[in-house]
């Protein structure tokens, strides 16, 4: 929905208007992609996944951490919700190691190993609301391009060994669904076992295993309530 | 300096370095009219000055609050300084408004109105450093484009009510000099009546008279030390 301005408003006058401590994490949508084909770079991939090398990163760097993150905050503080955006590197925010180039080498990725969530859980006490991108560092002064549903899952899974937190995945699809085209195929629950079974029989397959996956690592490791959209995830 | 990774390298490690609580202002050098450029994005100029349309604006801020602000950032984590990096939008660190049409139209340029000099002491007195870009919003959700010699003298002035506070601008020559390509004729103190003087006379000219005026309306504000290089500022 960050590539749709008015998707996005309405995004953020629903989360501007949940009340409670928050936390949003986003990605950057298709804006990096355009920029590097606008800038003549390559967009190289392997098994269907981007490689990340140092012009891909700064350009990464620039859409998610700048534009988009910059743009998100800006129209949090115009609906009166006290916004501060950060990337890993900001006050430690998430520390990661870059991905070993064996077997493939995906360049500047980023896994992470640490969240500063005392640090994250001082700005929400203090009514802040962090906006993530999905840019992290190593602690050595490397930045490193990191998957989204992955920062907000290990952003979930610290705070919850201090408070109490809920994961909502938004999701351009109603939730996780047996037919893209059928809403009345909506899983309303998904278990464990249900997922072994849909992604047995193929009815769940490509970039939505590790959407689900993140989603079950969290609700796993102490986040009370996790969804993808619609969708509730259970942990047994 | 901020063109030159070794420079740019060696001014953070002496930042980082210098012990007590501390802010930095940046500006984004040239990386931005290069990236303009690159996509083809003419610099409009009005009477020397760039004018910010709204493309040029979002080049500003993926270059300023995007890479630049997030390199610094990452670097300084690595030289042990806990950075944290902010747009003026960023917890609402700067506010500003967009500079009127009449008489020059410069476009999505901002004229500071406040600072939040609370929230910035409150971050320097946890031991972290704010890192602030001259990206600035009006709180109605547009970014503006700022002056970074603005940005450093209204956070030095508005954080001066709350504690003592010395401004240093960093500067590509040693000081403020009657001559550039002599060294010794840097000017140690300047006055606002030598000021008045060297501006007669024709030493002080061009983009050292906005600089100057900022360094001028710091110290005359209550900045206890405010310094130009090697050039201090006298208030009389």
């Amino acid at each position: 929905m960050i590539d749709d301005p008015e998707a996005l408003r309405a995004f953020l006058e629903d989360f501007a208007s949940r009340p409670g401590r928050k936390v949003l994490v986003h990605g950057g949508g298709r804006a990096a992609t355009a920029l590097s084909k606008r800038l003549g770079i390559e967009t190289k991939m392997i098994e269907g996944r981007r490689v990340t090398d140092a012009a891909t990163l700064d350009i990464a760097t620039m859409v998610y951490a700048g534009l988009a993150n910059k743009q998100i905050v800006a129209q949090l503080q115009a609906l009166g919700c006290n916004a501060i955006g950060l990337c890993g590197a900001d006050a430690n925010a998430i520390k990661a190691h870059k991905r070993p180039a064996e077997p493939i080498d995906y360049g500047f990725v980023g896994d992470i190993d640490s969240v500063n969530a005392p640090m994250l859980k001082h700005l929400t006490d203090a009514g802040i609301v962090p906006v993530l991108c999905a840019i992290t560092h190593d602690g050595n002064g490397q930045l490193l391009n990191t998957n989204a549903d992955s920062v907000a899952q290990s952003v979930a899974t610290a705070l919850a060994q201090l408070t109490d937190v809920a994961l909502c995945y938004s999701f351009e699809q109603l939730g996780v669904m047996r037919d893209i085209a059928d809403p009345a195929s909506l899983i309303k629950e998904i278990t464990p076992a249900l997922y072994t079974e849909l992604k047995a029989d193929g009815t769940i397959s490509g970039g939505m295993i590790p959407k689900l996956d993140n989603a079950f690592r969290a609700i796993s490791a102490g986040v009370k309530s996790v969804s993808i959209g619609a969708t509730k995830i259970m942990d047994r």
